[in-house]
């Protein structure tokens, strides 16, 4: 059964998370498998299970079906997490740390002054 | 400047992330850019940036370039996390919860007996 | 210098292009990289670059967007294509029986009577 | 019923396929849901499907897998052509001489001399 070890509250969200993670992947002894190749085209196929729910889809009508569909949305952000947290883990990455140094970084590159409401600056920001 | 706010520690870990991404999207007005089918093409985009470090490349050779380019993969994974945080805030969907009911949702399809050490099984984790 | 094989009228079209590919490949003895996955891996990245264009863009912003960047958009089918046509030859698949083979295979799976003006049906194209 | 139209011998193979697809989406009228957005996330969704083949699979085993699923795997490449063939048409691009143009500019960014055997250079094809 998945549990959060007890005393976990005191371990931060992500790893208890992550510990869910490798927890149920040790149980099946799938680690054999998870090579960084196939964690990353596992990881872009799980995007690709949300972007198909975007398919034929859009504005408001889109919105709805998002709601609609809440849960699976759920889920699918959920698989995504998985492969996230499981790849930064084999790397020794502090996600959260590596999430607030990013921010820090696009703060510097996205000028407030200059970025504000400006479509040009926020369509440069995958450009880097 | 991005900070945690004061008194954040009771904050859980995935909310406080979130509040920096709405942080930082608010500060530069760029709400009004997000709509759903944007966001879900952009954390798609993300995600291939990551597919990219992969590219011709495997085994020991590549697990040493995600070593060597540690910080490249760490940002690179927060580009996905900070997709995955605004969407689900925005059907507010608590991340945490979706990921530990799915990994409940995967331990039933996936029951133990059947699946240990099954590369089969493995193979199907994600035709559900 | 890529060229035409003279004598080439009388072969069919995709195998000239086909040609082309392996030539500008064989040139540069690069056929030793191009293992299945990584050719497939490369092909979703191609596709990425073109989603990249049409990130944040929608409805007549994107239409007029692909018409100033023709030539761009040129470059990204390219790149799709040489993956299609190198992946095709490695496996001897004709593209163009496979094309309409597949083309008669939606056919039935789509009766025109029943499809017709359907986004439902027309939704449920990629389902299959 | 698709078809070949008589006659067509004289017609390019890529305008022939070109008009299947546009036969097939108008027989359904489905244009009306072609807009470009969707057209290119189509394309990437089916680019998806190939990936997912090669999840889990590497080397020979691959290889085998890719023999074994032969037609499989033309479906998926037919799939993407289909997208392709189509998002050209919408902008009158004649996907034969764009191909052929992007091939010139990859010759004389990747000159023979430097480029022979180097997995490097090949490495950088994609960074363009």
């Amino acid at each position: 059964m998945l549990d959060l070890a007890s005393g976990g509250g005191e371990m931060s969200e992500l790893l208890q998370l992550t510990e869910l993670a490798e927890r149920f992947r040790d149980e099946r002894d799938w680690k054999q498998f998870h090579n960084l190749k196939d964690m990353v085209v596992s990881l872009q196929l799980e995007s690709s299970e949300l972007l198909e729910m975007v398919q034929w889809r859009s504005g408001e009508a889109l919105d709805e079906h998002f709601r609609r569909e809440r849960d699976q949305v759920g889920d699918e952000l959920a698989d995504i997490l998985y492969w996230i947290l499981l790849i930064a883990r084999r790397l020794d990455i502090d996600l959260s740390e590596a999430f607030k140094r990013k921010m820090r970084k696009n703060e510097e590159k996205y000028p407030v002054a200059e970025s504000r409401g400006s479509a040009e600056k926020h369509d440069r920001l995958r450009k880097r």
